[in-house]
């Protein structure tokens, strides 16, 4: 990715904020049949690794050797900005439009697991997190389904654990721009509801 | 990508609606350096195919062959959806949480275009699509910025054209749920503010 000095988001609560608002990542791999990317909720363990799971008809888990490199990209919220934001175009008009973004890139190692209790484990990690978020103590649990269904549901996916060895991560938040035209952004990202973008800016040291 | 034929989403105007919505596609390429994405805004060209910029500083101009393969992706709105939500769960708690997203994943052959006419005409497009889409009639136009502004700007960046030779898209939105729990997961992401994932559901034949 390209990532000039000013916008490389070194800060690595910032980069497991992206993570945990944004779990869905995207697994990207090369294989003997192309690029291939597939979109799966995935958590860091405390260990650094990522995991999650895929559909075992997934065949990727057949199609990548141990330890093959994958690329997984979490992406936040992004906006356009427009040049029409920035106050000091009426002064010089030397502004052209862009694009806010966060993003990281975590590259690592994968491996896959087939065993029922590795399988539990991590679908278990997963629900208590989403759960927890969305439905607090009204939150489903895995023991709430028929032993049997969960069985089925267990055979029919691949856990996978990413070991990382590369986060690179980009918070593309206009911290090139002169004071007045930041905090005018910074405004637009509060008042369209980009709050993660606007939270961001506001936790830049300027 | 993982694809069952209930979501896989081949209706062109979708994939188009949710190229519109979602400009900000994340290129994709295998280089010598290994797996390499980057976040940029694109349009799908009357001719098909794929069109935007990157900066000039941004090596991936020269790390890829003439016409190397790359994949970009598209991103719509995602919703955690937790078993609580299906009416059903009540009667037989056979349910585990999932994901519902919009994706599309083009494949082309990139080329990447120096000449500044090009890029000229690759910023106007650009500029003019979403300065129409978030301005109006007060858009912002290349020509309120001075000419050698304009072309500095257009010195530190290179264009590309991406000749798209395959779509594949998902449009994972409960279709393989039953009536009662698809009607309940539209209904939460129309109370959510899912709204593209929500019309999607609306415009599902069932």
């Amino acid at each position: 990715m390209y990532l000039p000095t000013h916008f490389n988001e070194i800060d690595p609560s910032e980069i497991t904020t992206l993570l945990e608002r944004n779990p869905l990542g995207c697994l990207v791999a090369q294989t003997e049949q192309g690029l291939c990317a597939n979109h799966i909720p995935m958590l860091r363990a405390p260990s650094g690794a990522l995991i999650g799971h895929i559909a075992r008809a997934n065949d990727l888990h057949a199609l990548l050797a141990p330890k093959a490199e994958v690329m997984v990209i979490f992406k936040g919220e992004e906006s356009y900005i427009s040049p029409n934001l920035y106050p000091s175009k009426q002064d010089h008009h030397r502004h052209v439009p862009t694009w806010n973004y966060q993003v990281a890139h975590l590259y690592g190692r994968i491996s896959f697991q087939h065993d029922t209790h590795r399988k539990r484990a991590v679908v278990g990690q997963l629900t208590k997190v989403h759960e927890a978020r969305v439905n607090g103590a009204a939150r489903w649990k895995m023991s709430d389904a028929p032993d049997d269904y969960i069985g089925q549901m267990l055979d029919a996916i691949v856990a996978f654990e990413i070991e990382v060895t590369r986060v690179i991560a980009k918070s593309k938040i206009s911290q090139n721009r002169e004071p007045r035209d930041f905090e005018a952004v910074k405004q637009h990202m509060q008042q369209t509801s980009r709050d993660m973008l606007a939270q961001r800016m506001e936790r830049l040291p300027r």
